[in-house]
Formats: C-alpha cells, sequence, structure tokens
C-alpha cells in the first residue's frame, strides 16, 4: 500500500528515515567522478575504457575472472541461470520461495527461459544446511540470496553458508549468489567480498539499494560464463547503445558509499531499537539486523498510519513510511526500512522524536 | 571491419560527414529541457509524470491507445511478437530475412520466445504485395520495417504498403512496424506519423538513430497490448527503477530534431550524389534515398581505405568511415551513411572535398 501517492506538497519535505535521500536528477549528473573524458566514459554496445575497467575492477574486487554491467538483475540472474540449465541440461534451479525472480519478476525465468523453481525452506524461515541436505531433485543451480531481503535481510551464519556451500559443489551444482545487497553484507560477515564471493561459481550485485545509483547491476564469474552471459544480454534486449548513463553513475556512486557500509549497518541497529520501543510496533525483524535492512510488523491501521505519516513530515519535516505490505494477520502491516545516508543526516534523536508520533 | 579502433587522436577530429557528432556526455545532461522538476522527473519502476506523459504524447502523435518506454528495441518488439503469439496460439510470424530480430539480436526471438520466422522476399529485394499474398503458412504477425535498413534504407510505395497491410490485416494478422527510422520515413510519404502507424496494430519506434538521444525505444498500440507489454518488459529485465536518464534526453531529442527529418533526407541526397560521383564508388542505394540513409558500395581496398580516413580526419578534420561490412563480391565493401546535424554542419562543399580524397 503506498501511502504518499497523490500529496505532491510532501516531495518538499526535506528529510528522510531511511535511504539515500530523494533524487535529483542535475545534481546527480553534474556530481564530479561522473563524466571526465567523452573518449572514455561514452560506451558503444558494451564496450567502452570506463565502463570495461569499471566491469574488471568489480569482478577483482569479487575476485572473480570478468564481470559485465547490466541495466537490471533481473536481466543478470535469469541470464546466469539460463546459461548454466543449458550447459548441464537440466530446467531447475534450487532457491528460497522468496527469491526475488520467483516473487518479484513475474515468473520471466520460467516465461522466458523455462525454468522451473524447487523451493527450499518455507516462505518465512531461511535456507538451512539441512533444507539443502534434503534436496531430493536434480538442480542446476542453488542460488542464495544474501541477506534474504523478505525475510528482513536475514543473513546465515558463516559456518552454515560455508557448509551449504561446498555441499552443493560436492553434488555438482553451480552456487549463485543473489547479491543484490552483499556489500551491505560484508560488515556481518567481516569478511572481504572475495572472501564472501569466492562461495558462489556467480554473482551478482546492484548499485542502486545500499549504493544508491539510479539502476544497474553486475554479474561476474568465470570468463566462458561472462563472454556467454554478453550474447544474452543481446537477446534480452540489454545491450543498449550506450550504459554510461546507468555505469558511470554506478561507478561514482560505488566510490562514494562503499566505505559507509559498516556505518548504514550500524544506523539500521539503532532504528530498529528505537522502533522496537514503540507500542504501535509488534516485531522487529532480524533483531539486531546483521546488514542496514529491516522490517517491522506494525498494527497502527494503515489510514491512521497515512494521515500519521503526513502529520510527522509537515511538523519534522522527515519523510517516514513510503508504503507497507499487508501480512497473513488481519490489523498487521509490514514496513521494510533500508538505512542509508538520510538516516545517517537524521541521527537517533530525531527519529526518536519521529517515531514516537508515528508508532504511537 | 571497423576502421578507427586504436587511434584515439582521431577523436580530436571536430567534424562528421553523417551522425549527429560525439556525444559529449556532460552537454547532453547539462541540456536545457533534459531535467527540471526532480518531482516530474523522477520515474519510479515505469510510473513518473513526466515519462509518463511522454508515452502518452508519443502514442497521441502515433494514433495509438497507449505507449511504453522501454530501454531497448530489441526488447519493445520481442514483447509485441510474443503477446501476439500466445493469444494467437502461433509461434510464426513473417518478416524480410533481414529483420533486425533475425539479424542483430542473437536469435533472442527463438532462444527466449520461442517464435520462428517465415522469411519473406529475398535478402536483396523489398517485400512486395506478391510475398504477402504467396504466404502459404498461417503466422501470428506481419512484421514489417520502414524503411528497410538492411538494404540501404528502401521504403514501399504507399500505395503497395497499403496493399500488404491490408491483406495481412484481411487474414487476421497482427501487423506490426519496426519504426526504428520511422520518423525519418514521414517526409517521403508526405503523411502524417499517424497516417503510416494506422496501417499497423503496433508500433515501435526509436530515440536515438535519427532522433539522437542516447538509447531507447516506444513501443505504441492497443491499451490491452501495452498492458501486457508491461509485464514482458519485467521479465525482460526493462523495467529499471528508473529509466529518466533514457527517456528525459530521448525527449529533449525528439524535440530538437523531429522537424529536421526533411533536412536530414535532404542532406542524404545531395551525399548520396557526391558519393556516387567518386571513382571508388560502385553503387548507392538507394538513388536518391528516400530517408536520410543510404549504403554505398566501394571498390577502394579496405587497407587504402583505412589510410584515407585518417588523411581525410588529419588534413580536413573530418571523420568519414566509422566502419565498413564485407560483401558477397571480392573487393567490394559496403558504407552505411545516415545524415544527421553534423551532415548539415558540414555542407555539401566541404563533404566534396572529403569524398574526392576518399574514394579517388
Amino acid at each position: 500500500m503506498a501511502l504518499r501517492k497523490k500529496d505532491p506538497d510532501k516531495f518538499d519535505c526535506p528529510d528522510a528515515i531511511a535511504g539515500h535521500g530523494r533524487p535529483d536528477p542535475a545534481a546527480i549528473y553534474a556530481a564530479p567522478g561522473v563524466f571526465g573524458d567523452p573518449r572514455a566514459d561514452v560506451d558503444l554496445y558494451g564496450t567502452g575504457t570506463r565502463l570495461n575497467a569499471f566491469e574488471a575492477r568489480i569482478a577483482a574486487l569479487l575476485g572473480k575472472d570478468a564481470g559485465v554491467f547490466m541495466p537490471s538483475g533481473t536481466m543478470a540472474q535469469q541470464i546466469a541461470l539460463r546459461i548454466v540449465a543449458d550447459r548441464d541440461g537440466l530446467r531447475t534451479f534450487a532457491a528460497h520461495p522468496t527469491n526475488h525472480l520467483t516473487l518479484h519478476e513475474r515468473d520471466g525465468i520460467t516465461r522466458l527461459h523455462g525454468l522451473h523453481l524447487v523451493p527450499l525452506a518455507s516462505a518465512v524461515t531461511p535456507i538451512t544446511l539441512a533444507d539443502v541436505r534434503g534436496l531430493a531433485e536434480p538442480v542446476a543451480t542453488l542460488l542464495i540470496e544474501l541477506p534474504q531481503r523478505e525475510l528482513g535481510g536475514l543473513l546465515p551464519a558463516w559456518d552454515e553458508l560455508l557448509a551449504m556451500t561446498n555441499l552443493a559443489r560436492e553434488r555438482g551444482w553451480h552456487v549463485h549468489l543473489d547479491g543484490a545487497r552483499l556489500w551491505e553484507s560484508a560488515p556481518y560477515y567481516k569478511r572481504s567480498y572475495a572472501q564472501i564471493a569466492a562461495l558462489f561459481d556467480s554473482v551478482y550485485v546492484s548499485f542502486y539499494k545500499g549504493i544508491g545509483a539510479i539502476a544497474g547491476a553486475m554479474l561476474c564469474g568465470s570468463q566462458p560464463l561472462i563472454d556467454e552471459a554478453r550474447i544474452w544480454q543481446r537477446r534480452h534486449g540489454g545491450n543498449l547503445m550506450a550504459l554510461y548513463p546507468y555505469a558511470n553513475v554506478a561507478e561514482q556512486s560505488f566510490d562514494a558509499r562503499i566505505s559507509r557500509m559498516p556505518k548504514y549497518r550500524d544506523a539500521a541497529q539503532w532504528l530498529a531499537e528505537l522502533v522496537a520501543a514503540q507500542p504501535g510496533t509488534v516485531r522487529v525483524q532480524p533483531a539486531p539486523p546483521p546488514t542496514n535492512m529491516f522490517h517491522c510488523y506494525l498494527r497502527v491501521p494503515p489510514d491512521v498510519l497515512a494521515q500519521r505519516v503526513t502529520a510527522v513530515a509537515r511538523k519534522h519535516g522527515v519523510w517516514t513510511i513510503l508504503r507497507t505490505a499487508p501480512t497473513a494477520i488481519d490489523g498487521i502491516t509490514k514496513w521494510e526500512i533500508s538505512a542509508g545516508d538520510a538516516t545517517l543526516a537524521l541521527g537517533p534523536k530525531r527519529a526518536q522524536a519521529v517515531l514516537e508520533q508515528l508508532l504511537a
């Protein structure tokens, strides 16, 4: 449920409790580091000095041979799974039932690629080693999402993750990482990106979400996988004449925000505590958040919440809830929060005042 | 064959014989009309005041109910054909053997959508009414490209086009327009865009090529077709978090260049005459060009041509041939020219001096 729709005056509200603040396109493209030398900046159908250097840089950071920048993770992940399925002659992949391909892509993986999900774990519990061990059906790929967004941003313990991926590899499955929020996960594991990515044969990472660019993703893996992925990118209609409007902003945003990931995680932790302390909050999940995101379950009726969002925006100049999702329990709605630059700028004191009014 | 690769000093060459000039990203995004009010400018997953108004505006110009902006024509056309194929329960489409889907998309239409081409006409002749009449196989869609790019930009006569599309509709086929260069075709027909588009059930148009934006396309048609196309856009990974980096530049470029289409066509006509008059030219096709583009067949050996391209760039400061394509005839290569702002700026006098050196 959208809570700010058709209320244009709210847009003048300068601050926010989550995210990186409202985008200003002119400022984004005028920022230092987005454009420099047009000779290097402009790519042509996937070839460009800066674009290809950025791909090589991210691939190296993840300890992979190669990377390819794509307009979206939807495209990147479907392509990775398709390549492996064709190679192995197997049309199945194992993943959590709430994985992005199943929930948010209108079943493109089946309608475009003819692949089928073998679900692991229930919709509300994370994948465990026992789930992987219990998989009786052959699959081409095991897809693991770090963190599990639909479970509020849960991360498996390192040893569990290691055991799951090792077992999958022993069984000959390709192991793919949905790393939409991988950058945000590293502070929890206290390991390098390459150490985490080493558990996976292919990795998708995103440049919006925590990184805060406009759009764009990268698929990294072995050289043959990435070479083939470029062919599929063309088939998908993602090999655009120029990708620099996304790719250059992605690189600049990466440079600006990658070192702030621990700060965003810390902010999510104090914010989750504040949310949990309010009378209108039923539960915060996970507590404490291992990344910069978490879910809160609220018992404030949606219409009351909508009025309070407006009242808070007017009184404090702070955006709070942009949208809520219904839950299976009558009267309880879910709010997803991702801490970012706006959260850091707001700080705990103002956040507390805001939350007390919002979630009374 | 690429003729300017690895010769970076050529990039400082200020002028060009074709196209709109080398893109300067910082200037593109700082241009008036690209960004205004961030509230309107920023779209979110396909919803945005300016984006949706632009879609409605182009759809209206084409006399269609609705339009959807997509990152690429590859995506837009595959989606249109898929929707119709599913509706009709027919996995075939009729088109010229050199259509874009078959030649330039790594067979995505088959590999992603399971559709198969029924070719009309030979690779070097345009589709005629007789070809359409002679089609003995059932098809879901007849795809017509205006102009036929791989034939140098040929346009069928209006009466032939009318007869072909009428016949296809009588037979119950969906008629789709690959209008990658539709904007460039209208001066020849001396008819409005809506009059041309009225012959088709769905229309794809592009915003780079003649319009000169960075990337982006629009699919226009009936409301149900476009509603379903948005679902498929998500499946393809083309429903990006924000499309404004392409869409706003597309609209601004459209406003800047749409009225110049007759000028580009006129420039192609004088340029084609000049090219045809050079000793190194075997043929210009079509002559005269009905749009802003044409092909020339050259008998200058590629290595000699490459040296002359550099020599011309040094002497005249003019970019000429960026790439040539081989032909079936030994020693003859093909050069595709699209007249644009750079051609207008160069003018016939400088163009003649350049061509005399290049195609001696």
